[in-house]
């Protein structure tokens, strides 16, 4: 996973365009296996063939003056799509009917900086509950439209608990297709709700979520399954490229200037991969200047394998059963977990974990600093940075960006006990003055 | 409340201009009186002093060249303060900690279009669940709070049963001030959580939203309320101001042209007046071509007394008890009722409303075509768009801006019977072919 064999695969991959040619996906070029390096025509394919290795898209990068190339992005639209000539898209991508995420707002968080002892100017939030359906997947999913849209598929699946179920079903709903999403059948009603409004077929299935992954892996070989789009597995590789645009819009957002420090989730480890390796394109493309950054993972205490690896000093990742309230991020047995570690070590960054109790306490934090109600893996974000920054790992006075990726609507049993009213009266003068609230 | 009158006020409020020199609110130039036209300085007032009429802000807008206004917009920040120079709000605002909410996706909605049998490229859904907190709120709140600072206040205030007190909330935790919000003590839980989560005082009040109302004018009243931002009473004025920046960001994303039928729910009918406000503006500026445009408002039908004005031929409004699933709409006596029928009639526009059947329907309908979630707010406007177009009151081949100003997430209970999962299965192949989803 090196600098110097990505390069390689690059300049290889470029040679495979032409077993490609009836497949528009701009500058992408062919699909390279991230683990021997194999390279494959743009296809919905997600395992190398030689070694089972998970594939990557690899790029035909524009070549030229950086500066022609950023006056067209900051031309560009409001959304991902202004870095389309950086994306598995076709050029004209923002014309069809998408949901169209992205640049949503870098707020400087000087209060929280305050709060956890960063200095003023220092810490900024990146607030991904901004987007369509309110969180990160919106990019993911936007990408594996266009993917789908490519490779002629005509239905879209997942398996989620979630999140990405409400992604997929919007995004499929405007963008014209079929979507049948899986879910375990025992998923809080709300979250049914919330996938199930978009219209498209919702299948519960008796059994837990690593029942219903198992149940799409066979899905995906039966004729049953043929011609499905699933987002998180056959068009994965596309999908996962969506989270590139998160360190674009860092970079622009701050002035084409890539963070000291970035404190990232991680569930499969996939968004955390992505985001170094859009950092790595923007230093390739001299769209900012080369420098050193720190890479940190956060992880909940009760599904913290890439943590507990990273400070056992592993290259392995030994799978936990999960048990935490982020339940977005309570992946076992994360895919991209040794790529993590690498990343984390490399740019001398760390992975760390906090407990459900401090999740609480930042996701209040965050709200009650700066008016962001976070899903429970911002309160990870969050109770992760404040307890590196307290170990010294994260310096306050260089730049840190933290993420979060989702919305606290969507996770509301977090704060509920904790976050009623402060008294109930009768509506009366008397009774408030008695309540003490008056200054 | 006619065009010659306005302006009149216009040139007398720049005269008292003088007797404001503390408060720096940029363009504001006075409070006028909109029933008899007196002018008062700027100041935490909300009727008039000799007749009791509603006070709105005046402004001395800025006059020269609208290609170099147009520009010096542009060229802004992606949210409401690129508008600063038409705004209650010093010349600085987007420098002070706000949620700079606002210059939310304007949607092209093509499938809706099909749908509803509107022409291609002409229905468009102005989606404000995009804002901060997902709803219009934040966009008012926003104005209340740069009057809160210009006042010298340093707690913010409401009566609310939702959107309003997560808005404040949110809004008074990064912006630096107190909160302390009123809300009925039988809210729904996770409202109570929405608003509580925030951190400033939240006082549940034993009685209906009536009664919160009747007890936040007595402390306003009162020395316990004293130097008190009460956001929808005492910095009304400047609050509703926050609307006109739908009109603003609705033209200038349709490129600088109002659009020929604009459908906008009923509550206090505040925001109704102060879009066509903002579109008077515009055109007064000569940033927009004049031309003729129509407004239509929306209401519920549980809650219809302008719709059943506008019906009957009256000027007066009847207040209706409210009882309906769009809470957010449910006001039975709306303030500005009377100014809402005048501008649907002299723009030629109409008010309807829907039942709560068609605002669910309508709810899934614009989920289903175009991936938006609505509130339920959401369904009225989509539903009365619906019935206007069936009754050929709306012209399916001129352009149509419809508003959504609220998430489907905060009013879950309305669409949770029927958006449920299509089938239930045994994690198998064979089970999934017998429930006949595969294709």
């Amino acid at each position: 996973m090196g600098k110097m064999r990505r390069k390689g695969l690059a300049s290889m991959a470029v040679q495979t365009v032409a077993s490609a040619t009836t497949v528009d996906l701009g500058p992408a070029s062919g699909l390279s296996c991230r683990e021997c390096g194999e390279v494959f025509a743009l296809g919905p394919i997600f395992a190398c063939e030689l070694c089972f290795g998970p594939l990557e898209v690899a790029y035909d990068l524009p070549t030229g003056d950086p500066e022609a190339l950023r006056k067209q992005i900051e031309a560009g639209p409001a959304n991902i799509w202004r870095y389309a000539p950086l994306l598995p898209v076709p050029a004209d991508v923002a014309e069809k009917p998408n949901l169209n995420p992205g640049w949503t707002k870098l707020v400087q968080a000087d209060n929280l900086a305050r709060e956890l002892g960063v200095a003023p100017g220092k810490l900024f939030v990146k607030d991904d509950s901004g987007n369509p359906t309110h969180s990160f997947k919106d990019r993911v999913v936007a990408q594996a439209i266009e993917a789908a849209r490519a490779f002629g598929f005509t239905t879209l699946s997942c398996s989620s608990t979630g999140n990405l179920a409400g992604a997929v079903g919007a995004a499929a709903a405007r963008a014209g297709f079929r979507s049948c999403v899986f879910i375990p059948h025992d998923l809080e009603q709300g979250k049914v709700v919330m996938a199930g409004v978009y219209g498209g077929d919702l299948v519960a299935i008796e059994g837990n979520y690593d029942d219903v992954n198992r149940f799409c892996s066979e899905l995906i070989g039966d004729p049953l399954g043929e011609g499905w789009g699933f987002v998180n597995v056959n068009l994965r590789p596309y999908y996962g490229e969506g989270s590139k645009t998160l360190a674009y819009e860092i970079c622009e957002q701050l002035g084409w200037v890539i963070p000291d420090q970035l404190v990232i989730p991680i569930a499969s480890g996939s968004q955390l991969t992505k985001i170094d390796k859009g950092l790595q394109e923007l230093i390739k493309l001299g769209l900012v200047e080369d420098k050193p950054y720190k890479i940190f993972g956060a992880q909940a205490e009760g599904c913290s394998p890439v943590s507990a690896a990273f400070k056992a000093g592993h290259d392995v990742v030994r799978p936990q059963k999960p048990n935490t309230i982020a339940k977005s991020l309570a992946i076992g047995n994360p895919a991209d977990g040794p790529y993590v570690l690498d990343i984390a070590r490399r740019t001398g960054g760390a992975v760390e974990d906090v407990n459900d109790e401090l999740v609480v306490e930042a996701i209040k934090l965050l709200a009650q600093t700066e008016g962001i109600f976070a899903e429970t893996a911002g309160g990870v974000t969050v109770g992760v940075t404040k307890k590196l920054v307290e170990a010294g790992l994260i310096d306050p006075n260089l730049t840190t960006v933290v993420l979060n990726t989702g919305d606290g609507l969507k996770t509301l049993d977090a704060v509920a006990d904790t976050s009623q009213a402060t008294v109930t009266i009768r509506p009366s003068l008397d009774a408030f003055r008695d309540a003490g609230l008056a200054h």
